[in-house]
């Protein structure tokens, strides 16, 4: 549903509606027991929720494609993640709650380790302590760029976020950045060149309207090449994702909701923010999310529940990993449960199977336990038993629509 | 996935990707039996493959759409068969090599047999021999239009191919096409009636802008038949399909494949051209295509192989023998999983019954046999065991991106 129509149709009650995220929850199976992570996880509570439940798989983006966690965690806000795209660097702005301006340009780093010939021999410079990641960003928060105001902002180990923001006096006097180039351009390309043993590379700009702020970003990376010669491991930095804020319709103009996010990491808060979710932060087990809707629940009408450890163990290759950490979450669903979501939904926003090791674009396991649901023949949660669920596989696009149905939020289309 | 999409995310590496193509493969219950061919047919190679694989079936055009050869193959090709259309001249040209340019009009023609008042009575002349066909061809080449070119190239049996093209000469004079006309369109209608007992239509334009192109064609008509007066059988023409050659992007360009279309018949080589595969023939049968493909193999990391009788058979009502055709290409299944593709798709460009005797809009059946498919319960290649399969009724036009990711072809979408 496109939110054109999302606006007309939506209206408020008093309902709740509940998203469970586990984050990169599908997955393949095991070479030695043929079974997908889901199928070898004991999860009695998942299994009687899809007893109960419309059963399914999403797909986040298309048939084949892989997302990255921006697009699939917008797909199940109700928002298209081929319409509405967000840059790395925006992102891990928004993870930090970082205030990026709309004339602002942001952008990934990573500080990295290069050898003598300036080739990368380390992408994350041996993941330094993020103690020692604030100390550099600090000195590289010292260069000075004419017309522009320079942000390096520290994010866990090796990570930072970069930011230039035309520079308000300056503008204000006319004499910012280069004549004919009114404002920043995130049509620069990456200088990470996404592997060791190679250099990184100048920034280029990849429109003509990028190349005033490639040349800010060119004399920013040789300045701090010179500061960062002698800092160890730590001794070069690479840029990639330069992106603007976005602009999108929040989901309370469109869904009419009050949604909050429910999340331990603040790249999700961040992503959340982006469409006017409320972040609440929580501690890293799910019980603590849990405790966190229950004491904001008069506030709200929609949470958004985050769980990252699903992901970060399939990404490790750690199959057994990734089946504790399901049967962790299945042990709190009675509790999520008790909050009585009028429409709960259980999904990923993506697939990660452990033996793939990344991210992966197979579909993705989806309950949703409802008023109204009808009746299907799927009673476990796992990559089998969800082929005979009534949903089939569809947009994740269209979960949150399915579920404001469900919710009795949606009028009816049409005389 | 749109092409864009395709290009930004497409990359290269060593893996090969296998499309065998089954004309016309899916089909109904015979009504005495209650199966359909391929549930007739005894194809263990077909059904072990199907049992490694994932599988379901692919949606040519859109539900209910019964596509022509040219549509059911570009959405195979990856091409929205809705956007990347092409008439039946351009096909039929391009099928020959013959080197349609970009200001000519091309259309399909056939000999045909009318009555003493003008009626067709056989609109396939008796199925004239190839040879009498090029007789007839080389006489009609001679008609001359003022300010075009005509070519009348031979096809099999009482199939031709007619082409107009802006004559050089006159267009640098000036005096070629009539003035504020200044060149040639295919908004013209066909004058064939599709059906017996009708006259041949005058071309007539359906666009203003076909209207002088439309006054040549019905000047090469008339012309025409006064030759074909006293041909027997072939006593007149008929013309459909006026089209242009199509500008699309290569696969190569998009896909970033070194693609191969091994076909017998040289319209399916002509169509593969037209999105830039390099156009292998091959003898008639599969085992034919398979040495062509073995002997190119390094070559090319896409193969396009296509085998034509399951639709022949098809269209000639002839049941049995379709399921014979489907058993010859199971046997030759082993020599073609020995090239040891990475992936491996078996599927139609749509279904033709041998009891409806046309095409259909049935969806067609499909396997894909690659790294990290998910386990399905599917375990014969037949429509009612394919139901079982994990990927259900999906866009034809999908099922290269799906190949792609699973070849490891397609990176991540968005951070």
């Amino acid at each position: 549903m496109d939110l054109e129509l999302a606006r007309q149709l939506s209206v408020t009650n008093q309902s709740k509606i509940l998203l469970l995220v586990m984050d990169g929850l599908g997955g393949l199976p095991h070479p030695e027991t043929g079974r997908t992570e889901l199928e070898t996880a004991q999860t009695p509570n998942l299994d009687a929720l899809a007893a109960q439940s419309a059963c399914g798989f999403t797909l986040p983006v298309a048939l084949g494609v892989t997302p990255g966690s921006g697009p699939g965690h917008l797909a199940l806000f109700g928002y298209d993640p081929l319409k509405y795209n967000i840059g790395r660097g925006a992102l891990e702005a928004a993870g930090i709650d970082f205030d990026l301006q709309p004339q602002d340009v942001a952008a990934r780093g990573n500080f990295c380790t290069v050898d003598g010939k300036g080739l990368v021999t380390d992408r994350r410079a041996g993941r330094i302590t993020s103690e020692r990641c604030g100390e550099l960003c600090a000195e590289l928060r010292q260069i000075a760029l004419e017309g522009v105001e320079v942000f390096v902002e520290p994010l866990r180990e090796h990570r930072f976020v970069f930011v230039l923001r035309p520079d308000g006096r300056a503008s204000a006097r006319g004499d910012g950045l280069p004549a004919g180039r009114r404002g920043l351009s995130d049509a620069v390309a990456d200088t990470d060149p996404q592997q060791v043993g190679a250099e990184p590379a100048g920034p280029q700009a990849t429109a003509p309207e990028g190349e005033a702020t490639a040349r800010l970003v060119a004399l920013f990376v040789e300045e701090a090449r010179r500061i960062l010669a002698d800092a160890g491991p730590a001794n070069m930095l690479l840029l990639r994702g330069f992106a603007r804020r976005p602009d999108w319709p929040s989901m309370s103009e469109v869904f009419k909701l009050r949604p909050a996010a429910v999340a331990h990491y603040p790249m999700y808060r961040g992503l959340a923010r982006l469409v006017g979710m409320e972040a609440l932060p929580a501690g890293p087990g799910i019980e603590d999310s849990i405790a966190t809707v229950k004491e904001n629940r008069g506030r709200f009408d929609y949470f958004f529940v985050h769980y990252k450890y699903t992901d970060t163990a399939g990404e490790d290759a750690d199959f057994e990993r990734k089946v504790e950490k399901l049967e962790e979450v299945d042990a709190a669903i009675p509790s999520l449960a008790a909050l009585k979501p009028d429409v709960l939904m259980v999904t990923g926003d993506h697939s990660t199977p452990a033996v793939q090791a990344v991210h992966s674009w197979h579909p993705v396991p989806f309950l949703m336990r409802a008023p109204w649901t009808r009746a299907d023949s799927c009673d476990a949660f796992n990559e089998v038993a969800l082929e005979k669920g009534s949903l089939g596989t569809f947009p994740a696009v269209e979960a949150l629509p399915l579920a404001m149905a469900h919710a009795g939020r949606l009028t009816k289309y049409g005389a």
